[in-house]
This record gives C-alpha cells, structure tokens and sequence, in this order.
C-alpha cells in the first residue's frame, strides 16, 4: 500500500448524520399522576407529555416511528393550536392570560426542535388522530403552565382539553394540522424537484452536440441527440413541479371549526372562519374554510390525488433511473453512451466493478411511493359516515413519500445527474453502424423498398448505404442528403423532397 | 298463484341488452393476398382490415376483447388519420383524390358504428400500439379504396402506410388517439357524476328535516340531518365532477407530428401544428402541440394523474356506497335509518331478503379501477428511453375504467339514489336515547363533568339528561335549551352560553 | 412486386379467431310472464332464463361480459347443482322425476357449449352471486322442464328455487362452484407453463456452449453460458407450477350444504358430506368440505393466496420477457446477445424495424395480472360479518388473469421462445473484451490488487490481460489457467490456488 | 377532583418504552483513515464500520431507518459470515487464527445487541445490499481484529473482503442472511397469530349459548350463535398460522455459494453444500442449497409469495376488525351486540365517547402491509438478468410488515378480544324482533309464500310468528317447532319435515 500512487481524497472533515433509533424508558424515578376516563395514571414527573399521550404510547407500540419523526407536523399542530386559542381570545372565550401562554407555547413548539421529542406517540394509531391531538394538548399546555409558572400537571390552572383544544374536535383540528404539514413538506420536494430539472438541463446543454441512436421497443429506431435525450428529462421534471404546484393547493381547503362531524357543535359561529384567518396569518399560506363543513370532515379527496400526484414523480423518476441504467450499462457488454459517477465499490466480490447505486436508491424510493399510494387509496376508501379514522396512517404515507422522494432527488441531483459523462465517441459509432437510418429514405423510396433494404442489411451485416448504392434506389449526392445525421434529429430544417408526392 | 294480488309490474315491454360474445372465424370461401415484411398471406376477400392485422389477430389472442370494443377510440383514430391526410394535402404532399378519399373513409368509419367491427385487434397487444395503428391504416385505406372504386386490397391506388399513415408513426398518431378518445369517454361520466350529484342535492332537501345521529369510528358522536349527510355526497361529487374536468385538459397536449420519437423525422417542419390544427377542427376539443416532441413522446404521466382521478372517484363511489350500506342496514337489526329501493329479490333462500345490491355492484367497480389504476401505474414505469411500449395497456384500463364508471354511476342515481327513503322515525328515537348529546353540554359543564356523566348514562342505561337533572347540574331550563336538537345542527344559531369563560 | 422473391408463407388457410361482442335484444315478438317479489315481468318466450335474470340484467350494465363468458364457471355451476340434486334425491327431499330431470339439464349444460349463451348476467353485479345462481337454476330448471315436456316458465311443476336450488344457498352454491371452476380454469395454465418450461430447457441445451458475460445491475460482472440463463428461465417456471399445484388445491376445501351462514339451516345434517361427495364423483376432483362452514363462508383467503400465485407468476413471466428484450436489444446499438423470431412487422414509419411484441405483450398482461390481484385484495378485505358481497369480482378477476396467462404464455412459447436464436459470435467477443474477468484473478492477487487493474483496464481502454502482464503480477501460464473462460461457467472444475491462502 | 371516587388505576409502575430518533455525529475529534476504489477518507477511530460503509451513508440518505433496526437481519448476516469462515477453514483456505477471531466476531455481532448501532447503512440502498454486506464485513473485520489485539481497521491482518466475505458474494451472502432473518421474524409473528387464535377460541366458549342474528350483506340473514361467530375468527386465523408456516419454508432454500452470478466462480466446488451445513447447524434451520443457483440468485419469488401470505394475513384481519368495529357500534345507535375494552379516551370533544382504537390500528398495518406487498412485487418484477437489485426495498418491506403485524396482532389480543363482553339481551332481542326467522319457514312453506309473509311483516311492522299464525298457515305447534332459535344454529339437530318432498 506504500506503492498507492491515489491522492487522498478531499474533504476529510465531511460531516455524515447516521440515524439510529434509541428507546427511552418511561418507568423512572419520579411520576406525577394524572387521570383520565379510565382512571389515574402517573407519568414521568418531567414530562410535557400527560396520560392520553401514556394510554395511547402502551396502546400503539406498532412501528417505533413517532409522531415527532416528522417536524412539518409538531409545527402545524402547534400552529393550528395557536390560531384556534387566538380566535377563542378574540371571541371572548379563552382569558387573555391563558391565550396569551397558550400563544408563546404554541410558538415556542412550533419553532424549537427539541420539543420534537415529546410527541411521542407512533404515528400509526388508531382514533382517527386523536392521540397525536391529545399529546399535542398535553404538551402545549404544560409548556404554557411552565411559562405560567405552574407546576406540570397542574391542569386546573389551564386544561389541555378545555383550554387548549376549546371549540376544536380532532376531527377538525388534526386534518387541518395535516393539510399544512403536507403543504409545509412539499415546498423542500418542489426544490428538490426543480434542482434537478436544472442539472437535466444543465446536461441537454453540454450534450446538444451528441448523435446517437434513439431507441423505441428497445429495439434501433432513428437518430437523435443526447442533448435532446436529457432536455426531455428536464421538460418532464418541470411539468412534474407544475402539477405539484398546482394541487398541493387543494390543501389549503380546510375544516377547522367543524368540531366534531362538522356541524360545528360547541364552537361559536364566528368561530371558524376567524380560526382560518388566523391560521392563514400565522402559517403564511393563504387557507380557506371549505364550504360544506360535513364533507370536508370526512373526506380524503385532496390526500388521494395528492399521493397520486407523488405517484406520478415517482414513475417518472423511476422511468428516467432505468434509462440512466440502461444507457450507462456496459461498461463493455451493454450500451455504454454514458457514464454516471463512481460513488462507491460497487461489489465485494468483483474488482473495480461500479454500479448504479444512485439510480437504483431512486427507483426502490419510487415503489415506496407507490405503495405508500396504495395504502392511502386503501385508508381513504375505508372511511365511514362522519369521519375517516385512519387519517393518521394517510399522514404517515404522505409524509414519509414526501421524505424520501425529496431526499432521493437531492442525491440523485448531486451525486448523479451533475457528473455524467457522455462517450460521444461510441455514440456515434452506433449510429453509423445502425440499420435504423433507413427512415430516412422513406420520404424518397417509400415503405416497402425500404423494408427491403433494411432486411438486406441485415441479413448481410452490411451498412444500409451500401445497399441503397448497389441497388441503384438513389446516387450518392442524394444519400448524402438524406443521411447528413445532424440534420435528422431537427424538425426545423429543410424537409427532404419526397418524390413520391 | 290465482290469488296473488300484487298488480303486474309495468312497463311490460322494457328493452333489456344482454351482451355476449361472438367468435368470427377468419378462414372461409374466398380471400385475397397480400404481403409485408414477412411474406405473404391471406385474408378474407371482404374484410376491410389486411395482413398487418391478421398477423396481430393471430399474435394476440389475449382478451377476446377488440380495439372495436371501444367506439370512442376507432373514433378517435378515424379523426387523427383525416387531419393527418388534411395536413399533407395542405403542404401537397398527398394528392387530391387519395387526400378525399381518406377523407371521406375517415368520416365513415368515426361515425358509421358498423366500421367498429373492422377493428379486430385484441386490445391487449405488444408493440406500443403499432397493430391497432396498422389495422386503422389498413380498414381506412380499404374503405377509401371502395370509394374510388378500387377493389379492397389495390394498395398500389392508394397505400395504408405511404398514404394513410404519410408523415406519422404509431408513436405520435396512437397516444393522440388515445387521449382524444379519453377526451370523448369521460364526458359521459361527468355527465353521469353530475347526475349523481343533482340526486343526492335532491335527497338533501327532501330529508333536510330529518334529524339523526352522527357517527365517528362507527360510534355515536353528535346529531345531524340526514339532510346534511346527502349534501355532504352532494357536494364530494361536485368535487370530483371539476376534478375530472380540470384534468382531462391534460390530453389537449398532444404530439402528432413527433413521428418515430419525437425529432419529426419524416415530417414536413410545417406539418405538426398544422394536423394539430386540422385535429381541434374535426373534434372540437382545443387540442396543443406538445411544446417538447421527445419527452411527450415516450411520457405517459398524464394517463397516470388521470387514473389517480378516477381512482379518487372511485374512492369517493366505494365510500358512499359503504354508507349506503351502513345506513340501510337491517331491516331489523342494523342502523336502519334509510330504505334503498328494491330491485331484485335478494336471496335463493332466504324469502323476502332485499339487498343494496346497487351499490355492492359500485363498490366492485371501485375495487376494478382501483385494479386498474395499479396497471396503469405499471405500464407508465415501464417505459424505456424514446418510447413506452405498453400504451396499449394504458388504454385498455383506462377505457374500461371510464366505462365501467359511468354504468355504475348511472346505475346508481337511476336505481337506488332517487328511490331512497328515509325512516324518520327511528332516526329520530335514536337520537333521542344515545348518548352523544353530552356533548352539547360540555360548553356549560366542562370536559371531565360531562365524561362522568356519559359514563353513568351508559353505566345505568339511562338518559343524559336524567343524569345531569340528578346531579343537580343544570335546571330543566338550561338542560332543554342547551339540547334543543334541531339547533345542534345548525352552526348559525346562537351560541350556548360558556359560564366557565 | 413481380420481383420479389421472396416465396407466399406457408399455411395459408390459417384459421384466426376474431373476437367481437355482439348485442342481443331482448325486446322481442312473444314473451312470457314471471313474476318475483317486485311483481311480473316479461322475458323472451324461448329464453332458459326467467325473471331473476331478467332484473339482474336490467340492474347491473357494467362490463358488457356475461357469466357465460367463463365456460368453466358455466361448466361448475351446473355439476354443483347435479351434486345437490343428487344428495337431495338419496335423501328423499326431490321426487326421482323431478332429480332426474335436473340431472339430465346438468350435463347438457355442463357439456353443450350453446348453454353458455343462456348465463347473460354481466360478469361484474351485485348481491353476492345471487344474480349468477339464480340464473343458473333458472336455465337449468327450464332445460328440465323442456325433457320433461312442460313448457319453459312452468314452474309448478318444477321450480328454480324449490327444486333445483334444494338446500342451496348462494351463498354455499356460488362458491363451491366458483372455486371449481377455477381448479378447471388452472389445469390449462399449468400445462402452458409446463410448455414453457420445456421450451426453455430446449434452448438451454441448444444454448449449453454458447459463452456470454453475465450482468448484475446491468453492469458487465463475470462469465457464464447463455444454456445457464435460459436453463434458470427453465426452473425458475418449474417452480411455479409446482406451488400452482400445491396451492389450487386450497379450493378442494368448499362449503357446499353451509347454506345461508354456515349454519345449514333448511339442510338436512346429512345432506352437506353426501353433497360434496357428488360433487367429486362428477367433477373428477376429490372435494372436501369444510371443517368450519361459518369460517369457510365468509372467508376468501384461498383467493387471496391463489392469487398472489398467480401474481408471482405474472412477476417472473415479466421479469424474464424484460430480460428477453434486453438481451435482444439492438439489432445493432444494443446488447444483441440473442435474436428473437419475427412476427409481424414493427413499425408503420420504420422500414425492417422488428419489435419484440411477443415480450411486450406478456408483460402487459403480467400488469393487468397484479392489478387484477389488487382488486381481488380489496374485495376480500371488504366482505363483511357472514359474507363477503363481492365474490363475483373475485371471480371475474381471477378467472380473466387465469384465461390471459395461459393465452400468453401459449403464444410467448410458440412465436417467441421455440425460435431465438443466439449470436455466438457477438457472445463471445463481448466476454472476451469485458473488465469482468478481473474477477476470476481475485483469489490469485486479492481483491484489492485486482480493483486497481480493473480500473486501470477502464482508464486506458485496455485488456486486463494487458495490464496483469505488463505489471508482472501473473506469468501468461498462471493467466490462461485463470481465465479459461469456460472453466469460470462451471463451479465443478478443480479451483483455482489461493496463493494467499 | 376531591369528590372524585374513582380508585386509582393498577399496575403505576407499567413501564413503556417511547421510540425516538436520535441523530449521531460522523464527524468528531479523532478519525483514522481507511480507502477504497474512490481514495481515501476518515472514519471516527472507534467506529467498527469502514469507508464502504461512510460512502453508503452519504449516498443513502433516505429513511433514517438503518439496517441496525431490524435485530433478526443483523444476526442472520452475522451467522452466515460465521458459516462461511467455518467452511473456508474447513476447506483449508483461512488460517485458524483467521476464523477463529471471525467465529467469535460473528458470535458477538448476533448475540449482542449493541452491535446493531454500528450498521447504520440506510435500510433502503441501492447497490442490490452491497453496502449492507460491506457494512457487515467491516464490523464484523474489526470486531474480530479487537479481539485479536490489533487496532481497529488494521485490515493487514484481517481483511473485511479477502477474509469475512471470503468465498462469497454480496449477491449469495446477503439473500441468504435476508431469509434467514425472514425465518427468525416469522416466528413471533406466528407465536403472536396463534394467541391470537386462542383467546378467540376462548371467546366462542364464553359466548357459545349467545343467541344472535347473522347478517349478509349487512341485512338481516338468519339466527346463529355470537360463539360460532368468534370460532370463525379462531379457524381462520388458525390456517393462516398453517400457510404461513407453510411457505415460511420456502427461505430455507439459499445460494449460498453462489457468488456473483450463480456460477460459483472464486468458490472451491466444495464450499457451497458445506457453507449452508454449517448455516444449518449455527441458525437451528435445517437450510437447502438451491438446485439451480443461477436462478436462485435473481429470483425473488419467494418473497412475493410470502408477501402474498403476509397480504393475506393482513386481509383477514382487516376483515375481523371491521367486524369488531360493526358488532361493537352504538353504544346506542348501532349493532351493540359485543362491548370492546375501553383502553383510552376517545375524544378531544365528545366526553365518554370511547372508540375501538385497537382494531382501528389493526386496519391501518393491515393497509400498510398491503402497500408493501405492492412494493414487494414492484421490486421483484424490476430485477434484470442476473440479480435483483432492489433486494434491500424487499427486505424492508417484508421486515417491517412482520414487524408491525406482530406488535398490532399482540395488542389486539391483549388490549381488545381478551377483554370483549357480550350484550346478551340485546343479542337476542334483535333475533326476535328480525325478519330473518321466516327462511327456517321454506322447507315448510316454499320459497314464495315465505316471500310474501316476509313482505307483509315488515310492511306491517309485525313479527313473522303472526303473519304465519293470522295466516294459518302453520299451528302455533309446528311454528313453535321450526321456530326453536337455537336449533337452527346447530345443523346436527333434527331436520324440519319437508311437506312439499
């Protein structure tokens, strides 16, 4: 190894994050009790978290994912929170000193990571989300009741249900809290996304001048650009960004106010559309109270053709990977047009071999989105009457898809995309060789010859232009015309004269 | 059977299709021959499709099902194949007779439902669709051929690839079809969405009066109207309904013009905007060019949004149908607020057993596009580099789908919807004994008094307010204004005074 | 054309089927009247079918396909109603004349394809198979009543529901019927299968000397024998059809005399073991019944498994046509390795193009398979308490993946399999300029040594030959020994040493 | 809360663990440097993993779950590393001082827990496990190193690729460690199924004597017990337990072996069969070498098929818990035949609301395996010649579904079936009061003057027993006879005498 002549490698300081899970015990040595339906209950004596949040951690240990996986969500719970205990304020229900701690709780979890931890319940439970809504009661109004002064726990002072939940049901302020993580997490998605439209770009630019042979059925089919191989992906990658733009908007329909099937019961009738308003100020996005309060509370619509949207940038990331795949497969034995970065060995067995990681990382992320679809489409069409109950297990989907395909596009873009090369040498070397330019001389010698000819070549493992010679269907001027390979791939020349016409 | 006193059903002479399949044998008494790439073969004397459709017929045995299956599309195919001859004959590249004889086959074969017979291709095919093109060629051309007097089968008069196919390829003439035809088959289903919803409005306003419980997580919750509960269908219809008509816009962007894979090869540079021009004439749909040839070309990612949208219909159908369902349930032991009309005796041994047969057939046809919508998602990822060869697919499911949709809508709204009756009666005994009305006293009593008494209620199988009378809680008085039910339901009214503000 | 030479195809009197689906009225000049819980209706005078069919045609337009088009289906309907006529008859509950009479109509209509005409029921309907049952006991009691002289309709003398459905219920019949049908339905797909296999393993031994690089992730990796892959595509068949076996025997388990819920009410005790006994000397099946008729009525998770058989069928057929097309990829600009049979011509714009249609459209009917399978998934989770309502679209679905796999198959085994031929040439010098051979000198020089030759051989578009030579590392003996490429095909020979050892 | 007479809850000191994420630091004070076909780079000093494995991570930022999560998964690459060091120094190819610091590696690294924070590669990766079984060889390297006395990543000595992984291949060692781990994981799933099966068992003898109606299609059916309904659940979670042990099975066929691409190259012929005896003897299961390893190192079909049983488990529960849900719906206003343990508050709003949030969950991983399922079979049809790429996603998918079925599968058992009470009145009043009675009627009275009685009782909202008697159609005697509601749930009773026979 003395001998290695490679020079380290740059950036040795590089900073890597390696997720691990850690389990934390909540049997301690100080409690404090609480009490609920079923009766009293301690809980650690430091804990946000109160006996709902106990009753649903024991009731739920399914994946060991918790709520607080996922930051958009701690923020819109926290946000919705605050917009509801505003709107209570201004109606003259909620007292100014308790609006006033619910408000800088609500801030304080909204924009501190560190209380990410005390949402501590698994994101797929049952109880159609009232879990998550009981833990973030819980946790927001004990940050109020320390920020107070009050002892944890104290709920007499301010009560995690009939303060900090006031006229709001999980029913109506869980989904609302969905909605604008879903719409918080789609902004990074949309960046990702538009990124790596730009390197496509990037690459349709620097390859406007390689020829190669495109490709339909697998199968030779006419010349192209490489260029134009790539501007493709960019164009389908930006209308991917229209589309999410586009209906991601639906969720800023929401039904806060509905309490609990949508009628509204217990929660003042100005209540609703002030809570919006005030939720459109406080999150920046413009939310609107949906019209029919009833269908908006049971329904999943928006979830439904929003994963069909992430299913839809999952086939397509997924179709571009297989061909990065394919057209950078050899290095020898395959198509080798180009050739995607070395990131890492690719085998523990063969030497120097350097696979497709990125690519393939992208695809197995695009069938998690598509499954992840399915079981939306699943949950959505499992609601019944009133409410949908596995809204949380929808969230769960649109949130992780949402993670992922952001996270795989950002390594793709980088790690991928930026440094391909093109072999433009074996690009055009195919091309000369192949049968598929016989297209070109339809114009001049019509369908049939020309599958005459094609069939000759080969059979005969011969050029298509020395047929056309020796049979004497055209001169050689002429050939040259129709064959000038640039040309073809550019609608915009002159069209070639078509002497059948 | 003398004594039967029920009066003969009318409308006695209602007509009833009943589909079944046919099987046409191809070998008979005369044929004619023709050839291509693989030689030559024979095919009936009369028949208006020719060898590139008999190898296909033979080569795909699949379905049983023909592209003539699906009017819609031979429709489809017949205009693109008349604006394609309109262009050429424009920029003088197709002569005046062929270019009127195309013409006017064209016209025959969209309008004249006969000419569907001709489309004899399984509607599963490999080849992206190439046999379906050929067999359009070969009907067209032969019908065009008659016109001019020439027996079928005279290809030298007038050619189904140098003349009928001049300047397209299967790759941009097909997926134009294709969406054209998608285009034709969901107005039907808008249509029939749009009914569906203007019965269920008519039902809302019919039970407006009716006051029921709501139920979430199939548990009593708090009252409604039944009413409310059809607006709610009501307006998730109306929903879909601009859903499907925002999104099938996807498919006025189409690519005719593209040729094989997008660079246009073949095609006069004039020639694409020009067909797309001739084709929004001929179908009155504002179809656009695609604004890049290459990646709309091998890009199926419209078909994939869409089908999310029809599947999302379907959710929402399947969703409301489990209502239904629900609803109807009894007649003795279940919910038993509504009555679905009957339309057929229910059960081979259980005598005067009635089902809600109409929407168990709507929930099937969710699960069928729900199916189908997985295909699609398939067929979409599959796609490789200029090309995705499984469009034939995509069509076939998403065909079907539109269908099978707008049967069961209409189904629906025609056999069950507008006959439903509702049993106010037990809706509003049901009402009165549950014990979701406590929570219109959580205003006034708070969160943990009003879980004490529910737990009571329900303990000693009493009434709420016999409870709260008991406990000494709330006057009769302020109980009845509290539990006025009809005000429960209706979110304008005066709010319930708060004595713990 | 008078110089072609190419000579008119062999087998000109081909005979093609050519599916289309014709439209039958029932509105007609003479009818007769029935009458059912609704009321009377008419139906044609000659129809087998009476009034349950009639409204359940009326009710349930969907699809446009009939029962009748699954003749095995047809087929099992009548042999489970000949079962029970049977047990009825020993058991003293059907006069000897009335069961002979329904005896007889059971083999006619088991065995007379014309009866399939009379099941007009759409595939795809509501109430469970109540619709299909009735329809069967409605044609088989008419046919009964044609042998015994009485005019159709006249059920006094031998009735539908009385008679022919004796001790049936749907809810028993229909399933023991449909999963007859479907262990008729695999018999065919099995044998296809098996054609594969055998198809496989001839071009295995055809193939057995012709050397090729094998591929992992695309990227060239080490050596083996295009006989070794095709003889994987030979087991990796065998095995399906060995767990196709074993897992349609799942369906010999039926719950026929469980009648309504598994209870067997109106069945004599008995009446349920003598039934299913009939049904096994009829069908050439040795049926069980099941251990729990409450379990067994409501449960479909024989489907559930069965179908995820034929799911995994779908997966390995598409997996090896995607390789197919791969390795045939080209003819020129892609891998070449093998050359598939032409069928038809590929392109209507491409001249001599050959497309891999046979692959293409296996694949696409693996899609529809998986998404059949979904569907089938959603049926069965929604069934409910004592039945599951929506067996017809289980049915439907894996009747129709059964019916296009074995078409596939069949034409994947005669237009494709049985002609590939290999390009040995192409093969071999695709081995021999490949970095994969590195891989064979690891246990002589380390895995480390070898990844530096390995990139070197890239870097400089050498041989690793070359480089191991040039660098000392092997004498040309070592090296020949350790790249006799054969050998590294055959993990019987003597190993290589490992000096490091 | 003084005059609170609730007593306390038991068990204050239940301990429940809370998930979290915790995020550890690549970067920090002291590193060592190793290298690879990309250069070099840093490791922490103490880190067991190498610079395959920080590549990995840095290229693989996809879920933040690692491979660490899954214990089975570690254990099993631990043992077949263990298996394959045990077969080489048999075989003479590793020293004894070599194996044996591997064997007891490998003996730590399985029986450890600790060891499962050092895989940290992200579960979902490109590279087909690459990085994953790089990951393994550099632990397992550098543990074997400590205990040797050498420092960490002193590979001079003991070497992760010339010596751990030595003989093999990522592409046999990993699918091999990923049965094995599917086996181990299987287990408790089983286990947990099977308690599940009997506290149901114990449910049908608890409520054997429960006289209630059954319901198809939610309608009104005929009587039957509450115990045979729950014996239905036991029987068919029993065979779920038989198929999943069935096809369990089929993952102890492995190639190990195999290494790259099934043809053993770089393995002494005699490694293979000896490799998997010892994998046999270590793991406790009696593993196969798989009779055709070309195919058995790109085939999947294993995990579709098992994904399929999982799938279908998932069905069936998602099935029962509907019923749950539907049986325990009310308390007033639904079925209310059965009452679920209340183990938590059921909403923000509605106080004393409690909802059957367990079955609820149940649904959800049942929907989330069912997503995985689709994943799975995405993942299998996209593998290419060779190998299967997308092996980590199938991993994942098929290790978190027998992970959460089993932690759902635990908490239904104890937390809902164990504690589920019958409402036996309500129960039997509904039979009374139901329609349904008159089927028990037929063999008496035929099918149609059943029908008509049925339709009069409910017109008339009278009994069936009156109509009957009013009738005179039946002596109070006979009815009584028919109409002994326990006897129609037994079929072993006597039957009913058949007037018409």
């Amino acid at each position: 190894m003395a001998t290695d002549t490679q020079k380290p490698t740059d950036a040795p300081a590089e900073n890597i994050a390696v997720a691990t899970v850690r389990t934390v015990e909540m049997e301690g040595a100080r409690t404090r009790t609480e009490h609920d339906l079923l009766g009293y209950g301690e809980v650690p004596v430091g804990a946000y978290w109160g006996i709902h949040t106990k009753r649903a951690v024991a009731n739920f240990p399914i994946t060991g994912v918790p709520v607080g996986h996922f930051p958009e969500f701690v923020k819109s719970l926290a946000l919705v929170k605050q917009a509801a205990a505003r709107a209570n304020r201004r109606l003259g229900y909620l007292s100014a000193d308790k609006a006033d701690a619910i408000d800088r709780a609500c801030t304080l979890v909204a924009t501190e990571p560190r209380f990410a931890e005390s949402f501590v319940v698994d994101a797929i439970q049952g109880g159609a989300g009232t879990s998550t809504n009981m833990n973030a009661n819980e946790v927001i109004a004990n940050v109020a009741l320390e920020l107070m002064g009050h002892p944890l726990g104290h709920y007499a002072a301010l009560h995690p249900n009939d303060d900090v939940n006031m006229a709001q049901s999980t029913n109506d302020a869980y989904p609302t809290a969905l909605r604008l993580a879903v719409m918080f997490a789609t902004q990074p998605l949309i960046k990702a996304l538009d990124d790596l439209a730009y390197a496509f770009k990037g690459k349709a630019v620097e390859f406007a001048d390689v020829l190669k042979m495109g490709r339909t059925q697998l199968m030779d089919a006419v010349p192209m650009t490489l260029g134009q191989e790539f501007d493709g992906f960019h164009a389908t990658m930006k209308e991917d960004v229209a589309r999410l733009n586009e209906i991601v908007g639906l969720f800023r329909e929401v039904n806060l106010g509905a309490t609990a099937i949508g009628t509204g019961i217990n929660a003042d009738p100005r209540y609703a559309s002030l809570a919006v308003e005030e939720l459109s100020r406080i999150s920046g996005h413009p939310m609107v109270l949906a019209s029919n309060l009833i269908e908006a509370t049971s329904d999943l619509g928006a979830f439904v053709l929003f994963s069909g949207v992430l299913k839809r940038v999952a086939v397509k990331l997924s179709k571009i990977c297989n061909d990065l795949r394919l057209l950078s497969s050899g290095p020898r034995t395959g198509f080798g047009e180009i050739r995607l970065p070395a990131v890492q060995a690719g085998s523990s067995i063969m030497p120097g071999k350097v696979n497709p990681v990125i690519p393939e990382v992208v695809n197995q992320v695009a069938f998690l989105v598509i499954g992840h679809d399915l079981t939306v489409t699943l949950c959505a069409e499992g609601g019944q009457l009133q409410l949908n109950a596995f809204e949380p297990t929808i969230g769960y989907c649109v949130l992780s898809s949402l993670r992922m395909l952001t996270a795989a596009v950002d390594t793709l873009t980088k790690r991928c995309i930026e440094g391909i090369e093109a072999d433009r040498e074996r690009c055009r070397s195919l091309v000369h060789g192949s049968i598929g330019l016989v297209t070109a001389l339809v114009p001049a010698l019509g369908y049939e010859a020309c599958s005459r000819v094609a069939q000759r070549a080969l059979a005969e493992n011969r050029p298509v232009a020395d047929i056309v010679l020796e049979e004497g269907l055209l001169t050689e001027t002429q050939l040259d015309h129709l064959l000038e390979l640039e040309a073809m791939t550019l609608p915009s020349r002159v069209r070639r004269n078509n002497p059948g016409a």
